[in-house]
């Protein structure tokens, strides 16, 4: 078997190994971080249980750092709290982005992690088998449940050689972001191996299985060998290591040679982390901002080679450089051997230990700028302004650009620096609060901002008679259903405020009609529900007690958001049906829960127009069952 | 002569130094900062010099440094290429707060200082006469232009006695506060003298002097002596020092004596600088967030008192503890010595050394959060969060609160921790640049981003014919002219995107007639133009081709500021006259450039009523000169 394999193996409690087929993996950690969290924390709150049922679940606080509403520090706060109610240790402000502190202070080779964050395949790293998930599968992880996956391809990436100089761990998943694309690694997992794995450390190879999400990977894992131990005992975990590689004879679905002796510093161009060119081809372009840090590239041995690079040195005149050290452990360690202030005094600025500009929070380039990133996504707009052009490159393209004032390919400026790696990492876990002895629970109160509103919850299906509260055309989007914005974002844990803006932007009263009416029947056309996967799509009507929605076709994930929250997503057995029926029209479905039982078409009667027509009910056995209890955290609850 | 006299015989240019008269002083330096600099450029620019004609004016950037959208940066990119084109020195975005990088690598004994930031007294703590002005005040000083004042009364506080442990500079002027009061100040200049001085180091006197803004004063003022020439020195500026002390004869129009040996650790409570009280008297109030900075607190002896504290310990589990220093000279000498380690074992957060939460730039506490502050400022909701409870206190004292997790007085926690003033601080000056030489002038392009539209200038005087756009009532504030919000405070250097909301809370067409009309006049009542200070609600106008405000009275600073935008300021003779206009009306001033030298009433037809009225025009001969002119930029272009 190979190390995914083995990993899957013994973890799998529903579903046979087969490619294609739904798997159920046990899930031994999990994480979360404060933008999903608290949605998450909130969901786990209302599978009513007594306490996580992982080997290990953390929270940690790395987006919401700028804090520029009170809306931040309650999250902080409502996380810090209900993490000591369920058994959460609880990484305070401060200590760093989730990926970089669980690879140095948490993770196992060999164990299962969910995060509710992309970039959780960071551990990957480490010989874990790493995923990012929805927040609601993560608090079901933490509640006990499996997390089911389709099981995906195991794709060999062999690599050969070794990195010359100036050549980083980065520039191997740009090269093989430029052969696959971002579509290429779709329901796969890419298992690195070969003699170029051994000369790589941890921190080199989380750099690589981070960004393996940007391939649209399931997830990216290395052997756990003796580099693997090295970094665990510089943690003080040797404890926890565990050997890990695959067999002899290990089958893969696909094979990808690398050989890192060919690679030359490489550089994604805007607006996609596939764009990728060797900087020497990209010629010299004027940079306005280098931004290093972010969970990619910003281990101690990345920030210690920008330091070295940047030492007597001055940022160019019309550049600003940002550094976002990964982790409190990183910066307390360039704080006490020099290379903070040889930073300082070449002119770089020292942001916080957290996500900041990869995730658009704050440092927005210039109208028209270029702005060179060592992090691992460079969409349109992300970095929050439109009209800038961001780079992504290695931490060693990043430092000398900022020198020279513009993009340039290091090998111009003479040796490259040569950092050791570790022997003893400064550990000190004074900033992860470990969660009280359960018997400790009832002495915590769960501090509840004004702005954090319990978890709506469905009501088992019982016959259903509403109104029709609205009937839309084909193609309505998740950003018509539920926009998201400035002004709506903060609001992602109130789901009633935020449910008053459900379908705004194409019905103004939606919401008032739907609390007037009590809830009620939403009709659509074709690929209903199309576009961002956002959850609260389904929450917010769900808030508004939508009971149905009846549509004539969905899209995916959305049919899939409706199920957990316990709203049938019906299509029409004839699509003229669609045009009988408008907004207002009082419908019945009779013994509800006896037609979702028996499968096959269910009946509607139209009462305003006294007419009957049938509809699909297009669902899995399992799914039928979540209908019936009133969606996931009910059917997972009565279990 | 006391020193305060002493500076302003030597600077003055018109009038006596006689209390109550005013006075033009001749301005050596200038500083502005980011969020007012911009438009204080636009205004040097539109008055059409080749260069400053200061000694030294400096512009720095601290303010707008999270950088959430691309107006921050094209704002600095701005300031960072018209500092170059008109001889202005430019610290750039990382070299910290202007009033602590002023002090220690600009400022010097026996100068005047003008500066666009209230805390610009700051440089009074290094024997400096320096004053915060609003952005045109400082334009025209780097235009040469002496700055006029009212000649202030001279106050003497005298300081017997010696700090005891624990008691520090911030302890000082709360005491002042407490007693005075935020209105204690004004027309004021406070003058430091007695034995308690020599005990202060000049970032002591900075601090004092920093926040007596609070008292309302003009500014403060210490000597120059022994302490000062030391800091020059530690600094690598003994040749900026200038001995500077009052004559034994010196007279004063008021005394208040501070004893030193008596003071205890203060707070000021929410949510005023002069709520003050004894922290011990206080009582043990429990604490959510700590903040350490700002321009007032966070020197490097501030912020190693605060690492001493801190050394060993660990930050409350319920406490977020940021810490933002005032310079890169402060970090920097931290990084280097271990302090900053120290601090970020112990769990502080570390911010970039800027502005910061003190004027709500991140940090927002959380809902009913308390929040201790070494900051200058605790008005109502400035932190961001509306339910939060701002303290003011001494780093001494938000150290110790900080770890225990309660506002404790410090003297609880053992001996006082002693830092001794370097003998050498870090002088790096590489991120400050100096302006090229004036014959490189024309190779410098200023970077104006899409948000940076030239200042509107007025033209000379004439006659005018135009209609009344608007009618209001009595006690109309400068917010009902040009409202302030977060929409529209990122437009302050868009003056023509800006007017397009004036009045618009009242009359949301107004400035689309205004277009229409090509201009107009606007009719008040009593009170016209009360509450903030305001320019822009004179600048739209401008921009909308307002020519007269007529009203029953004005606020004096609206009528200041129309005055400088070439705007009428008129007022009726007879208050029945106002019943008599309607919007809409078509009024004519004939002759108006002569009805405007003459003095006395001017005569004004109502066209549509077929009726003339008098009106009043109550302004100084020099103001009547700058309304012909069309402005005062213009007034002092045509010199």
């Amino acid at each position: 078997m190979n190390i995914a394999e083995k990993i899957l193996s013994s973890h799998i409690v529903e579903g046979d190994m087969v490619k294609g087929h739904e798997i159920a993996i046990k899930i031994d950690q999990t994480l979360t971080q404060d933008s999903t969290g608290t949605m998450a924390y909130l969901q786990l709150e209302a599978l009513g249980i007594d306490r996580v049922k992982t080997e290990l679940s953390v929270a940690y606080v790395d987006h919401n750092m700028l804090q520029e509403g009170f809306e931040n520090a309650d999250d902080h706060k409502f996380i810090q709290t209900i993490a000591a109610k369920y058994g959460i240790y609880f990484s305070r402000p401060g200590n760093g982005i989730c990926h970089q502190v669980h690879l140095e202070r948490f993770g196992k080779p060999g164990k299962t992690l969910l995060g509710s964050d992309s970039h959780t395949p960071t551990g990957g790293g480490l010989g874990m088998l790493a995923i990012g998930a929805g927040g609601l599968d993560v608090a079901l992880a933490m509640a006990g449940e499996p997390y089911r996956i389709i099981m995906p391809e195991i794709v060999n990436v062999r690599l050969t050689g070794k990195l010359r100089s100036w050549v980083s761990a980065k520039d191997i998943i740009l090269e093989l972001l430029r052969r696959l694309t971002v579509k290429g690694g779709v329901g796969k997992i890419f298992e690195y191996s070969g003699e170029g794995v051994t000369t790589l450390s941890v921190p080199e190879r989380a750099t690589i299985a981070n960004m393996g999400a940007e391939l649209g990977a399931t997830t990216s894992i290395f052997p756990s060998d003796i580099r693997t131990y090295e970094f665990l005992k510089a943690q003080k975990r040797e404890e926890d290591f565990e050997a890990l590689t695959a067999d002899n004879d290990a089958q893969y679905d696909d094979i990808i040679e690398i050989n890192l002796d060919e690679l030359e510093p490489m550089v994604a161009l805007p607006h996609s982390p596939d764009n990728v060119k060797k900087v020497k081809d990209v010629g010299k372009i004027k940079v306005d901002q280098v931004a290093i840090g972010s969970c990619t590239n910003s281990s101690y041995a990345d920030l210690m080679k920008v330091a070295s690079i940047l030492k007597g040195g001055l940022v160019a005149e019309n550049v600003s450089l940002v550094i976002s050290p990964g982790s409190r452990q990183v910066l307390n360690m360039l704080a006490e051997n020099g290379a903070l202030a040889d930073l300082i005094a070449a002119g770089a600025r020292i942001l916080e230990n957290a996500c900041g500009p990869c995730i658009g929070m704050g440092q927005a380039p210039a109208t028209n700028a270029v702005s060179l990133r060592t992090f691992n996504r460079n969409f349109y707009g992300r970095c929050g302004t439109k009209t800038a052009s961001v780079y992504l490159v290695s931490p060693e393209v990043a430092a000398a650009s900022a020198l020279s004032g513009y993009l340039i390919d290091p090998r111009e400026i003479g040796d490259a620096p040569v950092i050791a790696v570790p022997d003893r990492f400064k550990v000190n876990d004074n900033m992860i609060i470990k969660p009280p002895s359960v018997d400790k629970k009832e002495e915590i109160t769960v501090v509840r901002g004004p702005n954090i509103k319990p978890f709506p919850l469905n009501k088992p299906l019982s016959d259903i008679q509403k109104r029709v509260l609205i009937k839309v055309g084909d193609d309505i989007t998740t950003d018509h259903i539920m926009p998201s914005n400035a002004k709506l974002l903060p609001l992602r844990s109130n789901i009633p405020e935020l449910s008053k803006h459900c379908f705004e932007t194409i019905d103004a009263d939606f919401s008032k009609r739907a609390m007037e009416w009590e809830g009620g029947i939403i009709v659509g056309g074709n690929n209903y529900g199309q576009g961002s996967s956002r959850e609260h799509a389904a929450l917010a009507p769900l808030q508004l007690s939508v009971k149905a929605v009846i549509t004539k076709s969905f899209a995916r994930i959305h049919k899939a958001n409706l199920i957990n929250s316990g709203i049938l997503p019906l299509t029409f057995v004839s699509s003229d049906d669609y045009d009988n029926i408008d907004q207002g029209d009082l419908l019945t479905i009779e013994n509800a829960v006896e037609q979702v039982k028996k499968g096959g078409t269910i009946t509607i009667k139209n009462e305003t127009k006294n007419t009957t027509f049938e509809v699909n009910l297009d669902v899995s056995d399992r799914n039928r069952e979540i209908l019936l209890a009133g969606g996931l955290i009910n059917f997972v609850k009565n279990k």
